[in-house]
């Protein structure tokens, strides 16, 4: 595993992610420049580390599928994500206005555009996936159900509504792990699901992908957690500190800081050991397991 | 077609639509009574005509298609509409305060819940739309596509946008009818295409409906124009004259009242004899063209 170039990979990934995002966005949108249309290219082609699109891609090749299959998938959970990072950043929900380095959307627009680009991305990820017709369609189906699920009401958005709630409120660890799960762990569990999906998983194969999720997703979260606390903003685009300044409940904060960084690396080894079931060509999802807990943005 | 009783059609179908309405939410939102489903139920169980449901279920009929075939697309269009009024209505849109004689989401519950359930609608009407599954995928993927293209970039959300960016400013009739054309028409023509495709229309029927809808979403605008003019505050569940008070163009102010009044008479004719190639089945939708203009709220 230690010969595998997870660097190359993610450079070569997310090379054609962006450009399937990029063409993908020119037939969704209107070929005028409309405002809408701006707002949405200026938020998807920000830069990011592309990691959910990159992680159904992964999968889908995990189970010996072909990536491409997984494409479409990939780029809807990536304007998902996007969407989400638009409106979250909206005055009424976490008020940013620096998002990747740059002016957030609402910043950089309009609260009113920056509503109807997030409304729009939403509706173009899933008009995205219905694009994937033919004999497959059953499959395609499963796919838009699959995020769907994710993302609506008893996933990514209940996870946002807590973590607004939550503020300026005490949380125990157990409810901490909860929000995250929703708020960021469900999607980072259905870009996974849907790439094995995609690749035509087998059942023990989908399992253990479905664990390999969960156990990432939670070392994201502490990740970015332990980011705020001792991150390089120039790297991160964005201020450190603010969890501890908002008094926000935080792994760092709940554990203390080197015990967080002991749960990150424990979290990875068992999502390592999760792809125990799957042969070599889970090997870059192996290395996207430490990737997640060794970023620094 | 005199003999059509419309009031009891439109009584029985809406009561279809509400129960149909509630067992989907119910499915679709966490059991726990979460707050953002709470704001999910009071902004799609607040009434309201459920236009566009009964034009899609009406549609699927009259070219011989069982109307419960069309229930999840219909209950799907009406999520989708009511989430495009919760995010309208915020204070960063249109400011509203009231809808259907009762506080606006934002106001009863507050502006991040406000966006989060626009999202969760959204989210959740794409999920309702792929549970039809079964020998038919390819058609619902049909109609998840067509249902994206009209609420999204190209449809309603391009409408909403330039109907803000309108805001002050005066508009010819030509950008007042596209505008309406996408803001309120795009929708108004899925509903009814959605049904055609689902009732499995010929390319003749699906045509024919397809001209009836631009011309009674056209008349809809129109009416509600000139209901903002002279209609009951009481019945409307909201002010009028604010488009006078706001120095909106609307039909009246740029062709007069009563010229609105026969331009949306004319709509409507033009409406019933686009469908003169359907048989008696299409009654219910020559009646709805009727309503369209004649309705008091």
């Amino acid at each position: 595993m230690s010969a595998f170039d997870l660097k190359g990979y993610l450079e070569a990934k997310r090379v054609v992610v962006e450009e399937s995002l990029k063409g993908h966005l020119a037939t969704l949108t209107p070929s005028v420049e409309t405002r809408v249309a701006q707002a949405m290219a200026y938020s998807l082609m920000a830069g990011g580390k592309r990691l959910r699109p990159i992680l159904c891609m992964a999968a889908c090749e995990a189970v010996g599928g072909d990536p491409e299959t997984a494409m479409k998938a990939a780029c809807a959970l990536e304007m998902i994500h996007t969407y989400s990072l638009v409106h979250d950043d909206l005055p009424a929900m976490d008020d940013d206005d620096f998002r990747r380095g740059r002016p957030t959307c609402h910043k950089a627009f309009d609260e009113a555009t920056a509503v109807l680009a997030g409304d729009a991305l939403l509706t173009s990820a899933f008009h995205l996936l219905a694009l994937d017709r033919g004999p497959r369609a059953e499959v395609t189906l499963d796919v838009i159900r699959l995020i769907a699920d994710a993302s609506g009401a008893f996933g990514m958005i209940e996870g946002q509504m807590r973590d607004i709630e939550a503020e300026g409120r005490a949380l125990d660890l157990g409810s901490l792990r909860e929000l995250h799960g929703l708020k960021t762990g469900a999607l980072i569990r259905a870009s996974v699901e849907s790439g094995a999906v995609l690749g035509d998983a087998a059942n023990g194969e989908r399992e253990a992908l479905t664990r390999y999720a969960e156990k990432i997703g939670l070392a994201f979260q502490v990740t970015d957690d332990i980011l705020n606390v001792e991150g390089d903003p120039d790297l991160m685009g964005k201020g450190v500190g603010t969890d501890a300044e908002h008094d926000k409940a935080t792994y760092p904060s709940l554990m203390g800081l080197e015990e967080s960084k002991a749960y990150a690396k424990q979290l990875v080894e068992e999502a390592v050991n999760a792809l125990a079931v799957l042969d070599e060509r889970a090997n870059p999802l192996k290395a996207l397991a430490l990737y997640v807990v060794q970023r620094q943005r």
